[in-house]
């Protein structure tokens, strides 16, 4: 009687536990991620003893020496760095801004160059004309933009719930305005920062040119100046600025994505990417952006070998390099890959900060979404929710081929663009429970397509 | 055949308005509440002008005065102050705490007194023991803590998602752990701040005597002072603690909830009651606890009025004294309810915090509960996604009548014990979009139950 009793029991054990093995690996991998997490305190030391890290840089050179030796640490199979020629452009000491008045009185701005701008260290100065959309420029036309200073300054949108579409909605006025103002013969420009906060803090980003007219300096201006000059100019209407930037490009240098592979027991050849950039702009710490992501992959690797897991499939977390002015990590991680064949199951990426998971973005098959949307419910207790089809990310996009699920993390948005690209955006601004509970989702989202994809 | 064209146009309009209008009427809201919010300047007043503001104090006689004013400019149909006796308890200026070691050296520690403790204003020193637990305590039993300081050191556990759950694990230790040492002869005892951030400030709360024990002194120490602490007691056995607290009560004072009421149009004796807790503790600014319930809740009549709604129902905006120390703001009100027969609908509290709203939690009946989560859908563009049974709010739960849904907002709980009760807690932290968000889910859900409740 005991021993059927025994037997019954086991076997009735073994079915529980074979039903509830994804939800115990999930609690695993949370507790690991809560209880011992580590991605705090590489967040720390990213932000504190590397700082920002434009690619390029020499401080991008320490990060990826860093990036490789907690990578090593974590005991993958194999760590390696992936040259890539990344552009060199330096902000310089010398960026100031200056409102003149009709007396000439000087009030200091709070600016900083767009990335990629080019500089004007004797400075320039002209009148200003406000612009809201390339459509109200487009009808003013030359005649009464050449030779002015464009002030962009159309606010993102705070109606939209998810502050990146706000932020899609202002971001051309940064990206295109210097390419598109200097078509009618405006001397630079200056953008209302992208945030949705009133803050003192200018917030940079990276600025196209257009080859076929001339280059121009840009640069971001703070939310309050930019408040400020907007109502000024109102009362007078020959308010002109005065801008300094010794800003350079210089020739191109090989950088890298640092590498790690996890060789998969089952299918070696099949390859789950998962990754962050490891590039930030020149200004803060790049704890949001993007060092959360690349302490969130780190983080995967090393919570999934501390729970003793063991991939079926090959795993890969990539720092990418150069995300912020050209994508060319992750134009060359997809090179190759295509190159040599490789069959990618899933790229995860992090790119929207150190907050509080909300769940995952797939931009993928029918199929694919269909599988993330049935995962749902291991996230539920996790509060994850958020499981639908969309973009991923910047740095995986170029492995898009039809096949692979391109993932990217969703986080709570609400805050993000309060640091983004300013000297907000420091270690001090990132929460640690926030930043664990990103990394302990992806690991699951992970494990998840690992044990048993779509 | 214009007429007729004209004629199913407006009929086929006026079925899709009416299909929709649930969700016009929260798309209205919410572009209120982001475009042209009041909330977080509403908390800058309170939390910069009046500051913290503990029941009794002169603060909180200022703050209801400020309550009823920005009532009353929401135009409802009355205002008025409901009294309510209140404890005074004052935590006098000189609180101080040091780890004194073998050699008399000292070691200043962070600490406040609880809320309610009796002062030590000669001081006192005694060894120190450190106990996890009250069981631990029990068994140790008065041969080993009689003249000892307890020295109470269970950190909140991180693992647990929610972090209410944590600080409901950990928080015995601040509530009953005077009452319980002093029934084995304590002298005083200090607790670890009920937060899991590792950080340099004490976080105070209140703590209840057993009148059945000697009343001793009760202080929060620091999470940074606490381990260390902890550390330097496993290397000397005979550590002592010096504190001196010069915190009193006295007698009892009377101040009031401020109620706004906005009469229903079809059932004015049909109320839905809508609150925070103005009072705070006497540290940091209460921004967060419970600043950002009051702001909510003004808020919600702010929004409805601005958008031309009228109830069907009375709805009742309340701003409760005493949650902190005694919810005799809640029991009153509720004890006057009940004196006048009221009819409460549903009463909802903010009182988790400013963040990003996650839903709504109901205490009620099957039936409330499965319409709330049927509304669930109204709420998913805006990223509401927690609609679930249990606990409310303190300062509605007198109403409890097996009728009334009392109703909880849960913004998202990672940082809420990062402020909570400490200096931390100001206007600063405060994200002025996740407030907003806050107060168009409660407006949202008011205008849900008003419009067609279960």
């Amino acid at each position: 009687m005991k021993t059927a009793l025994f037997s019954f029991s086991a076997l009735f054990l073994s079915v529980i536990c074979s039903a509830q093995k994804d939800s115990v690996m999930l609690r695993k991998i949370y507790e690991e991620a809560l209880g011992k997490g580590q991605c705090h305190e590489n967040l720390r030391v990213l932000c504190k003893d590397i700082g920002h890290r434009l690619s390029g840089s020499a401080a991008a050179d320490k990060a990826i020496l860093w990036g490789q030796d907690v990578l090593k640490k974590c005991s993958p199979d194999h760590v390696w760095l992936q040259p890539v020629m990344v552009p060199v452009w330096q902000r310089g000491l010398n960026e100031t801004g200056y409102i003149i008045g009709q007396n000439g009185e000087k009030t200091r701005a709070r600016i900083a160059a767009l990335g990629g701008s080019v500089g004007c260290p004797e400075g320039i100065m002209g009148e200003l004309i406000e612009i809201k959309s390339f459509a109200q420029m487009d009808s003013l036309g030359e005649a009464v933009i050449r030779g002015k200073i464009v002030f962009f300054n159309r606010p993102m949108n705070p109606l939209h719930i998810n502050t990146g579409a706000a932020y899609g909605g202002a971001v051309d006025q940064r990206g295109d305005g210097a390419a598109k103002a200097a078509r009618y013969g405006a001397q630079a420009v200056i953008v209302r920062s992208m945030t949705l906060a009133v803050d003192t803090f200018p917030h940079t980003g990276g600025t196209w040119y257009n080859d076929d007219f001339p280059k121009i300096p840009a640069a971001a201006i703070s939310t309050v100046d930019a408040n400020a000059l907007s109502v000024r100019m109102k009362k007078d209407k020959n308010l002109r600025f005065a801008l300094t930037l010794n800003c350079l490009a210089m020739p191109d240098k090989e950088q890298a994505n640092v590498i790690a592979e996890w060789r998969g027991s089952e299918h070696p050849d099949r390859i789950i990417t998962v990754g962050g950039h490891l590039d930030s702009w020149d200004i803060g710490e790049g704890a949001h952006d993007d060092g959360a992501g690349i302490v969130h992959s780190i983080e995967v690797l090393r919570i999934l070998k501390a729970i003793g897991y063991q991939p079926k499939n090959t795993i890969r977390i990539v720092l990418f390099i150069n995300e912020e002015n050209g994508n060319r990590g992750g134009i060359t991680y997809a090179d190759e890959a295509k190159k040599k064949g490789e069959y990618h199951l899933a790229a995860i990426e992090s790119d929207a900060g150190g907050f509080v998971p909300r769940g995952f973005r797939l931009d993928g098959s029918d199929e694919q979404l269909a599988w993330l949307k049935e995962k749902a419910v291991e996230f539920e207790e996790y509060d994850l929710h958020y499981f639908r089809g969309g973009g991923s990310g910047v740095d995986i996009g170029p492995l898009k081929d039809g096949r692979v699920a391109l993932i990217g993390l969703v986080p709570d948005s609400q805050r993000y663009f309060d640091y983004h690209h300013s000297n907000r955006d420091t270690w001090e601004n990132v929460n640690k429970r926030e930043l664990e509970l990103g990394a302990a989702a992806t690991a699951s989202l992970v494990y998840l397509i690992d044990s048993g994809h779509w």
